[in-house]
C-alpha cells in the first residue's frame, strides 16, 4: 500500500472507534495527496529535500500570511534539544505572535551544545531573511539523529527552493518532510461550528516517541483559521495535549525534541475566552490531536496492534493515569498482546506495581466487552472469546480498580521482534 | 554446558568483576553438585518432583534442626500472592523464630483469592504435621503461573517423599526445585571471620523479576549458622537487599511473589547489634545477595549481556537510583546494548526523563574506562574502542551527572528477540 493510502486506511480504522464526534465537530479527511482546501486558510506550506537525507524530503516550512497566534507544548526531558530551547525563547519574546515554523528531519540537533544552538538560531534567521519576518517570529524544530551537528549550511542554501515550492495546499509535502522512520505521513482535520461560522483545525505529525534508531521525537504542527488570543490558545493546547499526545506510549522513552505547535491565522471566526465556542474549539482540537496521536501509535516501530488501556474506578485521575501508563509500558503486557495471550495476571501485576491504590479482590479486567477477570478474582472466561478479540488489530483493555471515580485512557501498541531489529541496529 | 557448570561459570565471571572482597569475607564456591559442607550447619534440604510439573523438581524444603532466627523481605506489588501474605503473618506471629521454608515452582498461587490462601495455609500445616513443627513456624513461597489454583493435594501427598529425601548437603536439589524458566540454578556462599570464629552464609535464588511466560517471581533462600536476634537479622537483610536484589532489573516488572528469606540456625558465633561483627556480617550477606542477584541478571530471559549502570554525581542517592533504573529499563538503551551500538544519546535522553536533576552540559558517559561523552557535550570518541567494549559479555556504563555526591549502581541485561519469543508465547 502506498503511504498516503496507508494513512487514509489508518484514519478510517481509528475513526470507526469514535462512537460519536463532539457536537458541531465534523472530521475532514482528504481523498487525495495535497487535496485543495484541506489546510486552514491563511497559510502556505512546503516540503522539500535539502540534502540532509540523501533523497527523501527533509525540510518543512509552515508560513502564515500574517501574524498568527501561536502556542506550543514541549518535551519535559532535561536533555532538551537546541531548537526546543530556541522556540521557547521566541514564543516568549514575541508574546505568542508568530509567522512561521521551520522543521528539518534527519538530524535532531540534540545534545549538540553551543554549536547546536548557533545552528538553530541560524535556521530561524535564514528563514526570517528569506521570507521577510523577524527571527523571533519563527518556531524551529528538528528530528533525527541525536548528538551530531546539524549540517545547517544545507538548510540555508535551501531557502530559495523552499520559497519556490510554497503552496497553500502542500500539507502532504510538509507531512512527508518531517517523517523519520514513520511508514506513513500523519494528517487529520476537523471543522467546528462556532457562533461566527465554521473554524477549520488541521494538523500533521510524525514519529512515536523515541522509537527510531537513534532518531528522536514526536512532532506535530497544527493550524487553524480561528481568531484567538495566544494565551487562550496556549491554555487550550495544553489541555488538549494532556489527553492526546500525552496519552500515548510506544516504549516509554520521552524524547529530547517532542514538540506540538499550533498557529492560528485569524482568518476565521473569533474564539472568546469563557465562551461555549472556546469549549467546542478545545473539544475539536483534542479530536485532531487524538487522531494524530493514535496514528503515531498505529505506526509505532514494529507495532502490529493498537490497544486502548482504559482505567476505571481509580482513587483519582492521577492514580488512573499511573496504572494506565504502567500497564501500557509493561514489556510483559506488550509481549502478551503481541502473542495474543489473554494473560490477565500480567495486567493486574503491572497495576499492582504502578503506585495506584486498590484492593486485589475488587479488580476487574475486560477485553472490549468480554469480562476476563471479575471481582473476587473470578477468572472464568472463554479462552476462545478472548483469543478472538486479541487477534484483532485493535481492541480495548479495561481495568476497573474499584477504588473511586478516577479514570484514564492511554493508547499503546504491542512489542514485537521488529522493534528489537529496528532499534538494535547500528546508528550509521 | 550442563546447568551446574553454567552456574559455576557465571560465578567465575561475576567474581572476576569484584575488585576486592570485604575484609574477612571469603567466597565459597562448591566444585561439584551437592558438594558436602557448602550449606551452613544446622539445616537439611530437599528438592523433589511433586507432580506440579511433569518431570522436573518442583518442591523444595529448607528445614532448620532447631528454631532459627528468620527475616524476610517481600514484594511491594499490591497484587500480593497468598504465600507472601501468609509468610508475613507467620513471621509476625512467631516473632521471627521459624523452623522451615517450603516452596513450590510451577504455580505462583497468585491472584487466587480465598482458595489460594487456603492452599498456602494447607502447605504450611502439612509441612508442620510432617516434620513436627507449628504451622506458624513455616515460611511458604510459590512461583510459576499466576491466576490458576495451586494443586495443593499433590504437595500434601509429597510430604513423605520430601522427608525421605532430606539431607544436609542437598542445596543444589533445593536450588533446582525452585527454578521456573531459569537456565541454571543460582547458589553462592561466603565465610566471614567474626570475633567468635567463622560464620558461613549461603543462599540459593531463582528467576529474574517477572520475566517468565506468565511465571512470576524472584525468590531467594539464604541460610547462616550465625547466632543472631531476629530483629537484627531483619535490619541487616533489609539493608543488604536494597543494594543487591533491589538493584537489578530485567524488564522493570515487579512480580507478585518476590521474596528473600534468611534463616539463622544459631550453631555458630553470635552477631551482636552495634558490633564490628554486625557490620561485617552485613557486608558478607550483601556479597552473597549481590552475587545471586547478578546471576539472575546473567540468566535474564533472552539476555546476552550483563551491564552495570553506575551513576555518579547525582544530587543525592535517590536521584542517582532514579537515573540508574530509568537507563537500565529503557527499551532503547537495552536494544542499543544488544546491537552493540555506542548510542550515548539514548543514555542521556533516558537520564533526562528520569526525574534526576542535572545540567546537560555537565554530563559525562563512559563505557568501562573509555570516555564516550565528556562535559560540554564533547562526544569525540573512538567508535572502534567503544565497539570493542560493547562486544564483551559484560561491561559498565558510568554516567556522571555533575550535580552532587549521589551515587547508585544497578545491574541489567540487554533486550533481545528471544525475550519477545519467550514472553509472546501462549501460557498453556
Amino acid at each position: 500500500m502506498k503511504q498516503f493510502e496507508k494513512a487514509v486506511s489508518a484514519i478510517g480504522k481509528l475513526s470507526a472507534r469514535v462512537s460519536s464526534w463532539p457536537d458541531g465537530v465534523t472530521p475532514v479527511v482528504p481523498a487525495a495527496r495535497n487535496e485543495e482546501g484541506f489546510w486552514p486558510s491563511g497559510f502556505r506550506l512546503a516540503g522539500i529535500n535539502a540534502g540532509i537525507k540523501p533523497v527523501r524530503k527533509d525540510l518543512m516550512l509552515l508560513l502564515c500570511d500574517g501574524r498568527a497566534s501561536a502556542a506550543s507544548v514541549f518535551t519535559t526531558n532535561l536533555c532538551t534539544a537546541a531548537p526546543v530551547e530556541l522556540s521557547k525563547s521566541h514564543l516568549s519574546v514575541s508574546s505568542g505572535r508568530m509567522r512561521a515554523a521551520i522543521c528539518n528531519s534527519g538530524n535532531a540537533n540534540a545534545a549538540t551544545g553551543e554549536e547546536g544552538m548557533l545552528s538553530a538560531t541560524r535556521m530561524a534567521a535564514d528563514t526570517a531573511a528569506a521570507f521577510g519576518l523577524k527571527p523571533e517570529e519563527v518556531l524551529v524544530a528538528s528530528t533525527g539523529v541525536i548528538g551530531q551537528q546539524l549540517p545547517v549550511a544545507k538548510i540555508s542554501e535551501a531557502m530559495a527552493r523552499l520559497d519556490a515550492s510554497l503552496g497553500k495546499d502542500l500539507w502532504l509535502d510538509a507531512a512527508e518532510a518531517i517523517m523519520t522512520t514513520d511508514t506513513f505521513p500523519k494528517f487529520f482535520g476537523v471543522d467546528v461550528s462556532v457562533t461566527g461560522g465554521t473554524v477549520r483545525i488541521a494538523g500533521i505529525a510524525k514519529g512515536s516517541g523515541m522509537i527510531c534508531p537513534n532518531m528522536a521525537t514526536m512532532l506535530a504542527f497544527l493550524a487553524t483559521d480561528a481568531t484567538i488570543e495566544p494565551s487562550l490558545l496556549q491554555e487550550i493546547l495544553g489541555a488538549a495535549n494532556a489527553l492526546s499526545f500525552n496519552a500515548i506510549t510506544v516504549d516509554g522513552d520521552t524524547s529530547t525534541n517532542d514538540t506540538a505547535s499550533i498557529l492560528a491565522s485569524g482568518r476565521g471566526p473569533e474564539i472568546i475566552r469563557g465562551s461555549d465556542d472556546a469549549v467546542r474549539f478545545e473539544e475539536a482540537l483534542k479530536m485532531v490531536m487524538t487522531m494524530l496521536a493514535q496514528m503515531i501509535v498505529v505506526d509505532g516501530e514494529g507495532a502490529t496492534k493498537f490497544v486502548e488501556i482504559s482505567i476505571q474506578g481509580a482513587r483519582n485521575s492521577d492514580e488512573a493515569r499511573m496504572a494506565a501508563m504502567t500497564i501500557a509500558n509493561s514489556p510483559l503486557v506488550k509481549t502478551a498482546i503481541h502473542g495474543e495471550d489473554a494473560n490477565w495476571g500480567r495486567i493486574i501485576a503491572a497495576a499492582g506495581r504502578s503506585g495506584a491504590s486498590f484492593v486485589q479482590d475488587e479488580l476487574a479486567v475486560s477485553f472490549d466487552t468480554v469480562p476476563i477477570l471479575k471481582p473476587g478474582l473470578d477468572a472464568r472466561f472463554s479462552e476462545e472469546e478472548a483469543k478472538k478479540i486479541m487477534s484483532r488489530e485493535e481492541f480495548t483493555i479495561t481495568v476497573t480498580l474499584g477504588n473511586g471515580p478516577g479514570t484514564a485512557v492511554v493508547w499503546t501498541c504491542d512489542l514485537s521482534k521488529r522493534y528489537i531489529e529496528i532499534n538494535g541496529s547500528y546508528r550509521s
